[in-house]
């Protein structure tokens, strides 16, 4: 039974206590107090958790039972442990991509009276992770392969973040910069190690299945299914209806690195060619349709298609090859695998 | 002997190329490695080294005689991950406080076509330290203990900034929300922790000495130094000659919560307190004068002085009562204070 975001959420309150707690110790002003307990709810709260209650389910199905109240709330610790790395990563994208809003409201670094402090908020967002690791995993054997893993997968996406901003800077539109490979790579190193691998390598820790080679084939499936997930994700952005997907796609007109371009630039003639480098990147609607026209004569929704079969059907080749001996489970991934697939949103 | 900044500076090159080599191994595209070795050196080197070379000095005190080839270059790199803590500080604080120059050069931020990348070369920095003690320090049984001081010592310093940030905010100046308490909190967290603690206390876990009385006993010696040690520059600051100290104080004018306004505002006036509320904090070289001219007429260049001779005499007696026992030094504080005690700049 898939644990719900209101019982994942009711475990956050008991972290914010512990961390404000811990800063009080230190002797912090009280509205110093103020503001980190309104930074905690404000940036990690209020989103669909997918990656921190993937971290419960996780753990119940690889051991293939219900968790018990202080199974749940280790596992759910974990999960916004993952959800405070997002965060932190949330915080400090959007004041280096200038995004306006997240989640339905202003980013913190626009809401009143933050401004350029939420960059040491995002960085207490990422201590907050080593505070709850300490209290609470301290005595597991596991102890520095957590701490190792968080740290390994806060440098991956760091460096995914780097190339995505020199890929695709905001104010120098050149499409030769992009190019399949560095698509890959961003998304991999961006999004699919925080995203996918993490939330199940430490539901493998805490279960105690985490041999090297339960890691490895763990890697080996997350790894294309979050690059498959982005594709997707870039494929709604253009061609998903706004409705459903609650936004209403900027790729084009904010100069992303997307598939989406990649594919085109990868079978664009001379003439395709040159109106995706007239018209892509630069905010204006006129010029967003006349790539989106380039995208149609392409025929990419059916390209898009024809490769989501066919990603699909490797990674479910990837996962009838899993090994369970060691304790893993196909059906961790057969979970992921299922919320994804022709998701409208 | 104490090291040169030369010697230790000839370690660092070799950091470097682990830490790109490790980016390389990932597949990080030519251009990311080459952004990244640029800001690994425009960021970390360049500056006095004090905290780095602190713990090459230390240890060697510790073990009273020079260090073995190995036990440098150990030494140098926990000293360089120290340089790294305070290079990720500074590339974020310069950025909230939106600063122009660092070490004569313009700030990362500023430099040609980095702007806001430098909160993820900040990021990395910070990901840097974790990559090179996992390297070099995996199989000592005090790398859990480093891994913990510096997660310790980072949130630390982030709730100093916090507090920094949050009681002198560039564009409010509200004398009220000073006091010398918030002072004394702001120097311990910001500075005080990462600067002198932090360097002791790695050389003591380099060194085998790291019991919990030896670092209890360095934290209550280096904790009030480095009060003692920001005080001092706060009257410098104002009372430094510029040729001495290389640069134009700029407190007042920037609205800092620097230990001469919180003397002032202990015993003003009410006529010199109304002068103090409507000249701090605005940038304007005349009302800068202004309050230089209460603090001339409250004499606070005689009562910094006094402070001085009372702090140092307090550090003294500290230093007096230190118990070698378990393998400390007093010889390693003497240092210290003898390097800040009456120094210029």
């Amino acid at each position: 039974m898939p644990t719900t975001l209101k019982e994942f959420e009711s475990v956050f309150p008991q972290l914010v206590d512990d961390l404000v707690g811990h800063a009080k110790a230190y002797g912090v002003p009280e509205n110093g107090l103020n503001w980190y307990r309104q930074s905690l709810n404000h940036n990690t709260v209020g989103g669909k958790c997918n990656r921190g209650i993937s971290v419960v389910d996780t753990c119940s199905l690889l051991l293939n039972r219900p968790l018990n109240e202080q199974e749940y709330f280790r596992s759910a610790t974990l999960g916004w442990c993952t959800e405070l790395l997002q965060a932190f990563f949330l915080v400090s994208d959007d004041i280096m991509d200038s995004s306006k809003t997240r989640r339905g409201s202003p980013c913190w670094y626009l809401m009143p009276s933050v401004g350029m402090i939420a960059i040491n908020d995002a960085l207490m967002l990422e201590s907050a992770i080593f505070l709850l690791l300490k209290k609470y995993f301290r005595e597991e054997k596991s102890y520095v392969d957590l701490l190792e893993l968080f740290h390994e997968v806060t440098l991956q996406t760091e460096l995914g973040q780097l190339m995505d901003l020199l890929t695709a800077p905001e104010d120098k539109v050149d499409l030769t910069s992009f190019s399949m490979e560095k698509f890959t790579f961003i998304v991999i190193y961006k999004t699919a190690y925080y995203s996918f691998y993490l939330p199940v390598a430490l539901a493998l820790h805490l279960a105690g299945f985490a041999t090297p080679k339960n890691l490895q084939q763990a890697k080996d499936v997350l790894i294309p299914l979050g690059e498959y997930f982005q594709a997707q994700d870039d494929y709604l952005d253009a061609f998903g209806s706004p409705e459903t997907i609650g936004k209403i796609g900027t790729d084009i007109q904010d100069n992303k690195c997307s598939w989406l371009i990649n594919q085109a630039l990868k079978c664009a003639s001379p003439e395709q060619r040159a109106v995706l480098d007239a018209n892509y990147g630069i905010k204006d609607t006129e010029k967003e349709l006349r790539v989106k026209q380039i995208y149609a004569e392409m025929k990419l929704e059916e390209v898009y298609k024809a490769y989501e079969e066919e990603r699909v059907g490797e990674i479910r080749r990837l996962i009838a090859e899993v090994n369970e001996e060691e304790g893993l489970k196909k059906s961790v991934f057969e979970g992921f695998l299922q919320k994804i697939y022709k998701r409208q949103k």
